[in-house]
């Protein structure tokens, strides 16, 4: 890791802003040592939540803003009115160099839109993607678009193929990763247009995507590829549908523990596994959801998330800029410019 | 419920059919008192099965075929080869009015396209939808179009509506359903254009739905609404992103008490709460997909289920048939013809 990484931190977005800030950067600092903070956000709020973190002073540079960008501000307002806000302020160090990367608990739309205009895409790269990581029976696996892009076309989500490819290199750590296509299974029905042709593209570049073709909903779980390609619209909505079905659960769960005093004694005989499986399905493990394909690493953490889920979002971003996320994507899609023609060509054949 | 009514069943459907459409059917004889059965399928297998079942043998008649429907089979060679097929001809005992309902455990996809032929969609429908019933934190919801339609318009999505709006009220028993579509959440990206459409068109027809607007995936577990709408594509990955998620979450748990003595003591004492939550989420308590919109009743059972769930699937068929879900539709569907040219200008202006 490189010992100068700044990232730079949006103080005030999130629930519980900036406490979770300032507390997660702490965490964090505990598990990445050699990394820097920029904080931007009121000094006033933030200040005496520094007072007893002497170690987080040293590594924390502090920029006084007076605005901050509402959970309930429309993207267009945060555009216009946010300039001098936390969050466009600490976008802004990423895009003039001072961060390698930047992290806010904020509003989404605004902090994509903020970032989309400040950092731009990289070159190759027509549109951003939003990650994430999720659980699944064989570890973790990725999937984007989460919603930056309603609607998507092949050229795109063979964009995101890339993408998703390199995060899984990059920072979860996997040979050669397996990717899959988000589609509806029968044989008659095979998906949209844009999805078959994007199969088709991705079948003709086996020399940089190991592409396993077209997956359905409850391959994401099961772990069946490393990387799961989808437009915004459907990812959006499987993602939000696993943390639905999730909770239904949990509570389905904890209404069976609660359901007699046998069932109570069993919990708590139960409970260190019980803890254990918390654990590897806790959202905040998987708080931090991705802007692939700027020009420099931003990462949206879950605004109701506390100082531990803040602080595994700070991990994400640190992650990708000691990983040299950016530069492999444009490796990645330099691999691609020798064989569009070509494949097209095929595809079209 | 009418004491004449006869159930279609395909004998030859499913993972281990016969067996489990005989057992089921004595299951549902129990259950359904006065529904009669007319299964189609190889006499040589189905007759030892029923020589226990007196009580069965009494209301079922049985109709020989040499030919049966694989899972393997491609729509368009079932289409062709299966005319008599025990799939077919069952399906034609709803057409020719000798059944009331038509269940099968076989292929999804030559089953809705025999459906579709021989039954004919119902005036006013444009397109059948496939629907199923989803446990929720406050009970139960129907959701559709589960696949039946990758692209659909936003009259499609208003004819869903209406069907759904129909079953919950003929079949879940919901006074005044609450109906929403599903989207993705953010302000700046409210989906696709027919969606939007769609929620204009629903909008202006409040004495027919109870439209609530736009929903998320999350929405769907937590019941926000009773019917949820969706196309075939978004609504496949839902469902099967549904069933993925419960499937790693039981592996996690099975893990958890697994993970200790302490933990397989606690299984032991939380056992008969874990069981009864366990019947709470229980795939084969939802097993039978509806085939919507068809002139008959036609239910999809899971080919992997046993005899308990293909007996919950003659349930919901019996349900439709006894409640006159049909006819419902149409009388629903009256009603929008009055409002739809209003509701279409609301839309447009």
């Amino acid at each position: 890791m490189s010992a100068s990484l700044t990232i730079a931190l949006d103080a005030m977005g999130g629930d519980n802003a900036p406490a979770i800030v300032v507390k997660g950067a702490d965490f964090a600092r505990q598990r990445f040592p050699g990394v820097r903070f920029h904080m931007f956000g009121d000094e006033n709020s933030i200040l005496p939540l520094m007072k007893r973190r002497k170690r987080l002073q040293e590594i924390t540079e502090i920029t006084h803003t007076e605005d901050a960008i509402s959970n309930e501000m429309k993207v267009s307002a945060a555009l216009r009115k946010g300039r001098q806000s936390s969050m466009q302020l600490a976008i802004n160090a990423v895009r003039d160099g001072d961060a390698g990367g930047v992290v806010s608990a904020g509003n989404t739309g605004a902090l994509m839109a903020m970032a989309k205009l400040a950092l731009r895409t990289l070159p190759g790269i027509d549109r951003p993607a939003i990650a994430a990581i999720f659980p699944t029976m064989r570890g973790e696996s990725v999937m984007l678009d989460l919603g930056a892009n309603v609607e998507c076309d092949a050229e795109n989500l063979v964009q995101f193929a890339i993408m998703g490819d390199v995060f899984a290199r990059t920072v979860l750590g996997t040979v050669n990763p397996s990717c899959g296509l988000l589609n509806v299974g029968s044989e008659e029905m095979k998906g949209h247009a844009e999805i078959q042709q994007a199969s088709a593209y991705l079948r003709g570049m086996s020399d940089i995507i190991n592409f396993q073709g077209f997956v359905e909903g409850d391959d994401i779980a099961a772990g069946t590829t490393d990387v799961i390609v989808s437009d915004g619209f459907t990812g959006n909505i499987a993602l939000k549908t696993t943390e639905g079905t999730a909770r239904l659960i949990k509570e389905f769960l904890g209404d069976a523990f609660r359901s007699s005093i046998s069932s109570r004694l069993g919990f708590v005989f139960a409970r260190r596994g019980l803890r254990k499986m918390r654990d590897r399905i806790d959202p905040r493990r998987y708080n931090g959801a991705m802007f692939l394909g700027l020009t420099g690493i931003a990462v949206k953490s879950h605004g109701g998330t506390d100082a531990f889920g803040f602080a595994n979002a700070i991990g994400v971003a640190v992650d990708m800029a000691s990983n040299g996320f950016n530069e492999k994507i444009t490796e990645g899609l330099r691999g691609l410019g020798g064989m569009k023609s070509e494949t097209r060509e095929a595809a079209a054949s």
